[in-house]
């Protein structure tokens, strides 16, 4: 423990010489100048990053070194670090603080009136929420958690269903918090993606579905292509360091971050200085670590390249759940998954593993990766079939939320969607309505949309960047990134959480979500591929 | 964050049924029963403890892991959790209930009455330290470690000496705090071996001095042993391999604990349940990666020996730096360079290293990790040696607390020492007064002593268990140490801190800490290795 937390004296005086004492405003509560009251914000809010990250410390190390032995104590640990962490954010004072400074938004500079709007929101999502709410939901959360981890290898979703309804309940209490509401679903999607709800969802899935149903159903009359090829031997280590080589190339900076493996992917960040990725790795498919390793990549250069000065405050994040995701899936798919890409990647693939894949061309390797098929599993489906399984969830959660759908109906009403949308069904529940976490983690709602959001603005954004930047194409088949990520950067990563989605987005792209590029994308892209007639 | 803390209802009437309403002393303040003052006690001592644990993860993540980029941020998150720690343990509130509870130790079960009086010398300990002092000591000593990272490879001593002079000048005042003493390292020294003294040290260390310097002499007017096998190359996996396989079968549990690799070996305690190691490993030196994984899985045997029903309080850990160096000198040296136990693991090893040892015989590789030389570096110091490696130090570090020796003329004191004891002295202070960390961490005084009382419990502890047990040896010669480890376990490990470590040495040995044995097993040891007359 060798430094010490500096106090924030010399960043008190920061602003001060453009100050006069005797502007109204400028005095605060008990006579502190009103830049004291910022000051002391912000380091209330570094001390809750600080306990956050310090949380995802442990969660990160639970999922890649921690030995068997040190689970008790870990749940302990890390229960501590988040109770002193929101103990310290629903703190009174702190609102008080921000009430003030709210009232003098318009004499701070741009990034603190951001901070202010941001921490309104957080601040009153989570003091609506009583802490004994937050203690029971999290007790069933994990209670469910662990119930699921047993009943879903044994198929058992009956023994899912008192969880499931109680997890139903805890969802519509959640959301009374926020009544009035124009959906119950609503105070939830809002949650991970400000500015969305029901209803614009709802319309975003309409228009993917009328046009994704009938690309489905053309694909699949086709010959599919062979991908035998991919599922051959291929060395655990290789896989990794060519995965982890593409992510560097891509700009996922390596000296603020690493690659682990863990039994789920994921990204995540201590700091602006440390953003991790972990993969998964299967000998026997060499796709699962490679796209894995893009996909978590996307999320931390988004992290990484968010502004370092937002440290320690919330705006130091990406701005949403689906913005997030859509750079995963740009990275993972728009990217990686392009022919580009491969012409540049390809060789070094072959020459690494010269016996499965020495004699495969380059486009039969092209059209594996992006072979299309009715499949059961989400995480395993293709990006044209991809958001029928988002769209089967979030209808189904919406009609849980609703009261039109009884949490033991759910298999038939499961196999009835995915026979309707995705025209194959599980023969059971393993495969089915108990293949996710997001439920029986003790939430209904609220985290399906953003997959498919993200899908969109995956396209929507890399359509705004190619415009202007039309040898982002002729880069990428050069193994270069640098225009695209620089355009990433300068039109979303930068930002963090100062600006809401939606102007970000309208900001980047010159108009508000739509899935138009999107759609446009996969028709072109696909019709190549399956030889469609447009 | 899927589970929560517990609150202790349970634990709150635990020993209820055996008391009384009526007895003195069973009614708190507050009309609190004393039951719930003990409960409250050990909820704060268990986030204490937690918290803690959160910081050690943390150091252990910034020395295995952490990209370079998390550097910044990792200093202010530690330093956050040891201050809300070091907030809590100072607590009046908690000195409060020591008072009450130390008031009616007589009444308390055997465990909690030593958990009254090892948290009594903790508190004092803590409080007594003001906390300006706390931060002041902590910035120098960051600072001045920093400074020392780039000062010892440059060989700058002159650049240390500002660092050094107010250290010792923060050694002293820190000593000052606990006045009055006998002398000025006593509170320092207790720190780390409670009940050891200047005076007691400087009469074991005169004892040692004694008989070292003519087994020394006596050693080195033989011919040195061959060891150059030692220096060939060893494939590194297969290093680390060969030593985690010999410290798991040694007794370390790799279910409650793993094995990594950093630049300084260390074992670190998260929990009863998750003790980890780390080694070095050289390509070109067989012995580093094997010795010191030994080295850190004794100590972490120690601590995962301790008592499970300890976790959380302060007995759960081991009892004192010299007790634990013990325990790590008597697993590396004592079994892990004997010839029995080589008898069963060389062939292994030659197997493993076919090229640079499958020629090498056993004799030979046993003369070869056990070669006494007069060598400039402590840490790389043979066992016949190390001690006056150690005592140089502690000499040194008693004039400078006493102002007889000036921090300028360190460089001239140490090289005189070593030439006086060791034999040789170094060309420069890179290879000498600048080598070891402590002294520039922000330190002088306190450390080092325990290193010595190490080896010298360590071969009292052994002597004391082979006594009854003479299998011990043979067990060894089969690659077994249960009977060991068990009577290490039944007399030193499980006990934690319950008993004071003068306690644990006269219950285990039968006597008081005493040299005899050590020396006895050198002079044994030694003296059939060099063949020398007795």
């Amino acid at each position: 423990m060798r430094s010490r937390r500096k106090s924030g004296t010399s960043a008190s005086r920061r602003r001060s010489a453009v100050k006069t004492k005797r502007r109204p405003g400028k005095t605060a509560r008990n006579g502190q100048p009103s830049d004291a009251i910022l000051v002391d914000l912000k380091h209330r809010l570094s001390e809750i990053y600080d306990l956050n990250a310090a949380g995802s410390v442990l969660s990160w190390d639970e999922a890649t070194y921690m030995p068997v032995g040190g689970a008790a104590a870990r749940g302990r640990q890390s229960a501590l670090l988040g109770r002193l962490a929101h103990e310290r954010f629903v703190d009174p004072a702190l609102g008080k603080h921000i009430d003030y400074l709210e009232a003098r938004a318009g004499e701070l500079a741009a990034a603190d009136a951001s901070l202010i709007r941001v921490l309104r929101r957080d601040y009153e999502k989570a003091i609506k929420v009583p802490a004994e709410y937050v203690a029971r939901a999290s007790a069933h959360g994990s209670a469910s958690y662990n119930a699921w981890i047993r009943a879903r290898p044994e198929n058992d979703f009956a023994g899912m269903i008192p969880f499931l309804e109680k997890t139903l309940d805890l969802s519509r209490e959640y959301a009374s918090f926020f009544a009035p509401y124009a959906h119950i679903a609503d105070p939830m999607i809002d949650d991970a993606d400000e500015g969305m709800t029901t209803a614009t969802t709802q319309r975003l899935f309409a228009e993917l579905r009328r046009e994704l149903l009938p690309l489905v159903r053309a694909i699949c009359d086709q010959q599919p292509p062979d991908d035998a090829f991919m599922r051959a031997s291929f060395d655990e280590a290789e896989q990794l360091a060519f995965s982890l080589s593409v992510a560097t190339q891509m700009g996922y900076d390596v000296a603020r971050g690493r690659l682990d493996k863990t039994h789920h992917p994921f990204c995540t960040k201590f700091a602006a200085g440390d953003v991790r990725i972990t993969t998964r790795v299967r000998r026997d498919d060499i796709g699962d670590a490679l796209f894995s390793t893009v996909h978590e990549a996307g999320h931390a250069m988004y992290e990484q390249g968010v502004s370092a000065s937002f440290e320690g405050t919330p705006l130091g994040a990406g701005v949403s759940a689906g913005v997030h995701e859509s750079q995963s899936r740009l990275w993972e798919n728009v990217v990686a998954r392009s022919r580009p890409f491969w012409e540049h990647y390809y060789p070094a693939l072959q020459k690494t593993f010269a016996g499965p894949l020495g004699s495969v061309p380059l486009d039969s390797f092209y059209r594996a990766i992006n072979k299309v098929t009715r499949s059961l599993i989400r995480t395993d489906a293709d990006e044209v079939t991809y958001n029928l399984h988002i769209m089967l969830r979030f209808d189904l959660e919406l009609k849980l939320l609703e009261g039109r759908l009884r949490i033991k109906d759910l298999p038939d009403a499961w196999h009835a969607g995915m026979l309707a949308d995705v025209g194959v069904a599980p023969s059971d529940d393993r495969d089915g309505c108990l293949q996710d976490v997001h439920w029986y983690s003790g939430r209904i709602g609220g985290a399906f949309q953003s997959y498919a959001i993200g899908n969109i603005l995956s396209a929507q954004f890399f359509a705004a960047a190619t415009g202007p930047h039309p040898n982002i194409g002729s880069e990428m088949a050069s193994g270069r990134f640098d225009t695209l990520r620089g355009w990433l950067t300068e039109n979303v990563y930068r930002y963090g959480r100062t600006l809401p989605p939606d102007e970000i987005v309208a900001r980047a792209t010159g108009t508000t979500l739509t899935t138009a590029p999107y759609l446009a994308y996969l028709r072109r892209k696909y019709g190549e591929l399956y030889r469609l007639s447009q």
